[in-house]
């Protein structure tokens, strides 16, 4: 494989190859790799559940939605802060951990994060196909029930896998000047602004997707449709307490 | 490079060339790749301030405790959560977001978190050397004057950069088998514990980390030296204060 071209032209792959299985030595193997990723201070404070049965599948799927990625898909790998490994080590060693707070949850959402990337990235230059959901977080105690995770660990990312069945269009990305600063941060002006994201509002689907939902513009889509306050608000009222029931006070 | 030995085998690189520079167009065009890694709907609600003159890179360095990673570095990539561009894309949309809650700040941190990924990564096959450093979350406030950052901008990692000036031993990890679960979680006993922290806890750093610690066990060290609740706890209280100045409320 082409390693520079890999990056400058990975998709996301949401179909698969309905006949071609992922073997779970390969996923293994992928994973253990994926752990050399750097991590706080060495602490590795996660788990991941890898779900290859169909029947598994098809449990986890509702909290999904019932997204075609997951329904469709070979292995899901629900990617979790664990906390519960590192506090069972301090509680047989005399010694109490104190990892329950913002700092620690925050350590372990990039910790989970950089995991999940390099065995996506893994994944991808092997030939298969990986999809996130954004979902693993409005339903973590959906999830954590499908599992069976003990106390104090929380679903942050899911990812999707199997050998690719589509080939989809690369997808648009902001002009890059406006995502890396030099130096210090360069503040737009409303006409720059409106620059950066013309692209993004004059591709056809995104016109097809304002007039679809009966908006002005593709921000009121993304504003009140596809991520509205409320509904974050809501979810983030439920992901609150799902931490705090695991003992994880923000 | 060989690609998959490139990934069971890489090591975070703290010392650097003094004499060799990291040219701000390889960087750009590195961070250009890593920006196709996936996000949250797409809305990439993230940003980097990349510094490369010394001086500015000596007036970030107080924030990061002066540790010889950013000293000596010849780039430092402060990523963070950036609401302040869609917000700024809203508003001029005549809607409003609603991304500054729970919700938002973890998909914030986990975009933030792969695109740094993926930048490292893509360095790394590219012969530099990088290391993550964890200070970030605790001095935000710091890092955001320093930058300039508005209101909306969260600095969340910081990866310092340059070619290897050190060749260090391969990090020890914990068995995958203790991370990797297949189907449900698997909650071990403690002598399967003691047996996943063996190899870690015999290592000949380990016990001098003990010994000059004056402590009974590594677990004692990790959770009364490095990581204290009391310190986790303080600096939660500061990372909480400085996400609600910026209007984020968890």
């Amino acid at each position: 494989m082409d390693t520079l071209n890999y990056f400058s032209t990975r998709r996301t792959i949401r179909r698969y190859e309905p006949s071609r299985t992922v073997s779970i030595e390969l996923i293994d193997k992928m994973l253990e790799d994926a752990a050399r990723a750097a991590n706080t201070g060495n602490m590795q404070t996660y788990s991941v559940i890898v779900s290859t049965d169909p029947e598994e599948i098809a449990r986890l799927s509702p909290a999904h939605f019932n997204q075609p990625a997951i329904t469709g898909a070979k292995a899901v790998l629900t990617f979790c802060i664990d906390f519960n490994r590192f506090n069972h080590w301090c509680r047989i060693n005399s010694t109490e951990p104190g990892l329950n707070n913002l700092q620690g949850f925050t350590w372990g959402v990039i910790d989970t994060s950089i995991f999940a990337q390099q065995f996506v990235t893994i994944a991808e230059m092997n030939g298969l196909g990986t999809c996130y959901l954004g979902t693993t977080t409005y339903n973590a105690g959906q999830i954590a029930e499908t599992l069976g995770l003990p106390s104090d660990v929380v679903p942050v990312i899911t990812v999707t896998v199997g050998y690719p069945a589509e080939s989809p269009e690369l997808q648009e990305r902001l002009p890059i000047g406006a995502i890396v600063h030099h130096s210090r941060y360069v503040n737009p002006s409303d006409d720059e602004l409106r620059e950066v994201y013309s692209e993004k509002e004059n591709l056809e689907s995104s016109k097809q997707f304002v007039k679809e939902n009966n908006k002005e513009n593709l921000a009121q889509v993304f504003a009140e449709v596809r991520y509205p306050r409320a509904a974050n608000e809501q979810f983030s009222r439920v992901y609150k307490e799902y931490l705090k029931n695991q003992g994880i006070a923000l």
